[in-house]
């Protein structure tokens, strides 16, 4: 096998199984050749996946030293998916009435929900999170791919307990969005005593529904390590929970049954981008 | 930039973009190369994906002349997750009694719902869908992953109408594993007409959900081209819905109250494996 060939072989292993541990002598033994020339090799994807602006190839320490493909997305490519998220929120057509938008085409998009995921997925790569946890339902898709990414287990909760979740256990909390007593279920054997939880969530207006996942969390002994929602309205001033992570600020104007604006979490133009500003 | 980087580089964004068609001007500009340049990188990528076992580089005809990653998991790599599967679903806690096995963890586990959406991918690569299309909760996750393999929108129906959705259509369908009439809707504005949908579902028993999806595309006048499940309870023999692509069959074992047997759809093994024999 020639060396170019060796090199995107495993390259594709890299980044099919992200945060995934390799040992060298694992491709050594699968492509039948010398540890020192899949050495070589690392390098060279190295440095080609740095400049590539998705991740980066991390090296694991220990007995055996292996790597790992660490999703880390570029400032750049970050603000591309932000920018296409702002605009298709300020279309003319989305706004609904009383305040409500209608977003499920954006959340669904399997592109955008792959963005906000790579977003979140370097935000939180150090938060040792050992589970993802959303809400049903729009939040699903990002959740998904932020779990496979930082390579974590997905676990969602219910508006309603299922018979085929088993034995649950259910909460109540008030939801500023919809004006009411809502529930959420959970299935007793769904999280472990002791998890820490990455709360995802598409959507948040006054936090009722991210603080029903920590009082959930909190009835299995688990707890949060970070929250990353989407994109949080701004108007509602009183938000129920504290530090979270939004990836875009919406500024709804109620009184017209609009969108006054959308601006990106400032926080993110200025850590990833200390070098370059954004156009 | 060396050669060797020049092709990391392209593989990255080509396998990052599935069924995305660039041309290789893109690439030529990108890296400040030759046209001809880029046709050398692009056999020995195409060389390298093709044994991969992940997908293939189709070449794209036209007045331009471009390349597309399609996703093509190998008939090996399906049916290692064909088998994880199967090895789960057999757990002995996993039977909660009346014939429910309790399937989140599963369902939402984001390895299996990658390994799964590849096989469907393949399988539906011709089917000419232009949206995937599910119903909530469980199969969101390998909807989602499905869709961004095949470049396609995801739309889910919901049980209940919410005031975030605007204006809806509802239906409803006799549920046989609920042993009831259940509810789904969707916003008007969700499905475009004669859209070609791609249903997507986590499980199915009698088929009336998948029937009862539909019975919802054909009020906004769209049909389904493809009907993907992962997995099938072989023990009701009168499915409402005809043609199907189940992943696995499960064989439940109702007066215990257990799983009897799960087996792996033979069509699969016998399509995807022509000249190997599965183990």
């Amino acid at each position: 096998m020639k060396r170019t060939e060796r090199i995107c072989r495993i390259l594709q292993i890299l980044t099919k199984n992200p945060n995934k541990d390799f040992s060298l002598g694992y491709f050594a033994a699968l492509f039948d050749c010398a540890k020192s020339s899949v050495s070589q090799d690392m390098k060279t994807i190295r440095e080609s996946v740095d400049e590539g602006g998705y991740g980066r190839v991390a090296t694991t320490t220990g007995a055996r030293g292996g790597v790992r493909y660490v999703p880390h997305i570029s400032g750049e490519k970050a603000l591309e998916t932000l920018r296409e998220i702002r605009r298709r929120f300020l279309e003319t057509d989305r706004v609904l009435g009383s305040g409500f938008l209608y977003t499920s085409d954006i959340m669904f998009d399997p592109h955008i929900a792959r963005g906000v995921a790579e977003i979140f997925a370097r935000h939180f790569a150090e938060s040792e999170a050992t589970c993802v946890v959303t809400v049903e339902t729009k939040g699903i898709a990002i959740a998904a791919f932020t779990a496979e990414l930082l390579r974590l287990p997905l676990i969602v909760l219910r508006r309603e307990s299922k018979i085929s979740e088993g034995s649950t256990v259910s909460i109540n909390y008030f939801s500023g969005s919809a004006d009411r007593i809502q529930k959420m279920s959970l299935a007793k054997r769904a999280i472990q005593p002791g998890a820490k939880a990455l709360i995802i969530d598409d959507f948040m207006r006054g936090g009722g529904s991210i603080k029903g996942i920590q009082d959930m969390l909190r009835e299995f002994d688990a707890h949060a390590v970070g929250i990353g929602v989407m994109i949080v309205a701004e108007s509602d001033h009183r938000k129920k929970i504290g530090d979270y992570f939004p990836l875009l600020l919406l500024d709804l104007d109620e009184k017209n049954d609009g969108v006054a604006g959308v601006r990106l979490n400032p926080k993110i133009e200025k850590d990833w981008f200390r070098e370059k500003t954004p156009v």
